[in-house]
């Protein structure tokens, strides 16, 4: 492996951002680099650059509810509109960084199960109880990952992830950052491709 | 030539438009499809939409401005920020549809001069003898284009064509519909050329 990790940021309740996951370990991975998943909280993000969710903005919700659909069929991807949506990502997010500590492909691993939980499962993966119970499924101590929720050090550091994301430039879901260059959103994937395989353009 | 044409929206501010204007042609012609070239106004949609020039956005602005350049570079498109940015676009676009008159290639002909114009050359197309000026240059009669400016005819079918854009259901630029089906953005033309190739998915 040679070359910085990738910066990825995402929300769980961000439908591009579940699409992004599908893809981002293996486009790293076919150019010698790793992923660092870093989960944060786009309602708070939102409120420094004014941003909203797509689903409630008028004319353009009703378009991305079918460009969501649409986009994940485009990708070969499984994906149902969640009966709940959007959700706060705070149990799912902790959880992630919880498992992340001395383990990032564990960090990789949950991130994906609680993904694939909501938008394809339709779990309500805001609830702890949830979100443990999906970590458990997916290899983790269930019990330890519901303690994660409530505890204050994995609080903090959700906060100061989302605090750090806030001061990369991060204004929306999903979000790479690699060598200091930016890119956001799936549709940047091959640009972030391009500058993955020839560097800087 | 088989099929609907394709319905392209978009505003003569918009730097994603312009991106869109250089490939669309072509796109269309390789699928047997040919293209309406739909002038609109942004700033009208926006009151509809509760929308925002990109570049006005806190934080999203300055991400937008790199990948602008950054978009134009991967597309080997020929791209200079304008000095004046944004522009209302009523001159511009009441050329196209004069020019469009019972001649649906001199509207595209003429659409790319005056996009050109404004994001290669940096000239201010909002203003009517600049505008004119490049009609002409692009092969046109520059006075008729300079009345056309200032025909009430000509307004009210830019009022017509900004009101039909809204009616359906148009939020951004560049905006296609193509059986009914619609794509907004540069970054959707992937799907567009899979809609356009096998139909829907």
């Amino acid at each position: 492996m040679s070359g910085s990790p990738l910066q990825f940021f995402f929300d769980f309740s961000s439908p591009y951002g579940y699409l992004a996951a599908q893809k981002i370990d293996a486009l790293a991975a076919q150019h010698g680099r790793t992923v660092d998943w870093r989960p944060m909280l786009l309602g708070v993000v939102f409120k420094q650059t004014g941003g909203a969710p797509l689903t409630e903005v008028p004319v353009k919700g009703p378009y991305s509810k079918h460009d969501f659909a649409r986009s994940a069929r485009f990708h070969g991807i499984e994906f149902r509109m969640p009966p709940v949506f959007p959700i706060p990502a705070q149990a799912p997010a902790r959880i992630v960084l919880w498992a992340k500590q001395g383990n990032a492909a564990g960090a990789a691993q949950v991130a994906k199960a609680l993904y694939r939980a909501y938008f394809v499962d339709g779990l309500d993966i805001s609830q702890p109880d949830v979100a443990a119970e999906v970590a458990g499924r997916a290899g983790f101590d269930a019990a330890a990952a519901r303690a994660a929720v409530d505890d204050p050090a994995i609080k903090d550091a959700l906060r100061r992830e989302v605090e750090a994301a806030i001061a990369a430039g991060v204004f929306g879901s999903p979000f790479v950052i690699v060598d200091g260059e930016p890119f956001w959103g799936m549709d940047r994937f091959d640009q972030l491709e391009r500058w993955l395989a020839r560097g800087p353009f």
